[in-house]
């Protein structure tokens, strides 16, 4: 009783999750990322193994490009000696939520979206897939993620597991520490890599998806005026992270990352120190 | 040609091992904490694998008890509607860098030794190793880790993982909202458990372990004058973990802790988002 193709698709599936999954004992096309009710609760009991730690957050000081254009407001305080004793070094810092590698809550653009503290542990460590799109960005500053890049990633790598974070890896890391890498034209307009909302609706709608990553300074591209991505991704109560480094050093689907989000209680975002295990 | 008891080491080493090691394949006791050159260098590639995170954070907000007795630095700066729109939420956040659940680096009282962002992604992402006092604990407010309790330790879950990070479960963190968790007495002494000095040493001299964590506000006990934990221990260039939260749900041995420790330039410490991964 099996409709031209389903084969194909269940062997594909097995495949691919038994891989996913390690050990642990895969059965049957319940575990796709489209029946997604039934595969998120499976899929996140499945074993996961790592063999090395990659670092994907970028170092975070006043020299960090800002998205507004001007320094980040990072400064430090040094805490005196009489407080604390000769021999010790103790400072206070003062942060920009949104600057450096960071994580976008759902309540930075979204009132009644969850805030930093409020994102269970077990959302900030998720199966990572990521999508390479490195070779147009580097003759198209205002490149995006389309539906058609997603569709490619799933017919090489195969569905996208549940409950993952999708990344863009545009090779825009590279440019961290230029003007570049905001992108300023003569009329203030920025110039970076992002997702197109269209992306990102397909993934709300067609996947089991937590999480968007980028390797840019933000979810929507540079040139964006009304932030279509943020209002769509953080409107569902999904987070995001922008500014990751590193990407390049991950394969495409297989491995974990760890999201290192500060537990601060009314955040809307700030800087997390990220690692993909792999 | 094996002294007696050689026999019974090795098989306890390799049961043990090969359990830790997941699937790859284990030979012999060159892989046991005491050879710690060869065995920190394959212990670090051996694979590693969870099926639940659990949070090991406590919220972090200016109601946290802070170990000076007074306030923990958190303020909250919003970010008015002209930098960003009316729509977006976004603060900035002046933070101290040792209160809450945090790092505490080597150059915290080690004027040659690493600050935050210089230690490595690997360092941060250890083996996790539990001694538990929580029984003596609750009839002394100043029990201490000895050498005997690891060696209680090892007597039971077998040789300390090479890399790891030995935590102590005092089951102080049940005490975080009140003032037993910081514990002044009349004369402003401090009473909460922590590592006595010879247990750090012993660690230093006699297994190849990473990261000291506590559930208590200091690596050293409450009533110490002069912290000699913090000076050996940061001292020797290995950084600690303080305020850890829910070590009573991670087992003994077997699982991972990752810590995100913000990568600020600079920093001696700082609040950091940190998982077991069981």
């Amino acid at each position: 009783m099996c409709i031209p193709g389903c084969l194909e698709r269940v062997q594909k599936e097995l495949t691919r999750r038994q891989v996913l999954a390690g050990a642990a004992a895969i059965t049957g096309l319940a575990m796709t990322g489209r029946d997604a009710s039934a595969a998120g609760k499976r899929g996140r009991a499945a074993s996961r193994s790592f063999q090395r730690v990659v670092e994907l957050t970028h170092p975070y000081s006043d020299k960090f490009p800002h998205w507004r254009g001007d320094a980040s407001v990072v400064q430090r305080t040094v805490v005196s000696s009489t407080d604390v004793g000769e021999d010790w070094n103790v400072y206070q810092w003062l942060l920009d939520e949104h600057a450096g590698t960071h994580i976008d809550a759902p309540f930075h653009r979204n009132a009644d979206g969850m805030t930093v503290d409020q994102i269970p542990a077990e959302d900030l460590v998720l199966p990572l897939a990521i999508v390479d799109i490195r070779s147009r960005a580097s003759q198209d500053d205002d490149a995006e993620v389309t539906p058609d890049d997603l569709k490619a990633w799933e017919k090489k790598y195969g569905d996208f597991p549940d409950d993952c974070c999708v990344a863009m890896n545009s090779g825009w890391d590279k440019h961290v520490w230029s003007e570049k890498f905001i992108n300023f034209d003569d009329n203030q307009v920025r110039h970076f890599p992002g997702f197109h909302v269209e992306a990102a609706q397909y993934l709300l709608e067609e996947w089991n998806v937590k999480a968007l990553a980028v390797d840019t300074p933000s979810l929507d591209q540079g040139r964006t005026a009304d932030y279509p991505v943020h209002v769509a991704w953080l409107g569902s109560n999904r987070w995001g992270l922008e500014n990751v480094a590193n990407l390049a050093r991950v394969p495409a689907w297989g491995s974990t990352i760890v999201v290192g989000a500060p537990r601060i209680v009314g955040a809307t975002g700030g800087h997390s120190r990220t690692f993909a295990l792999v």
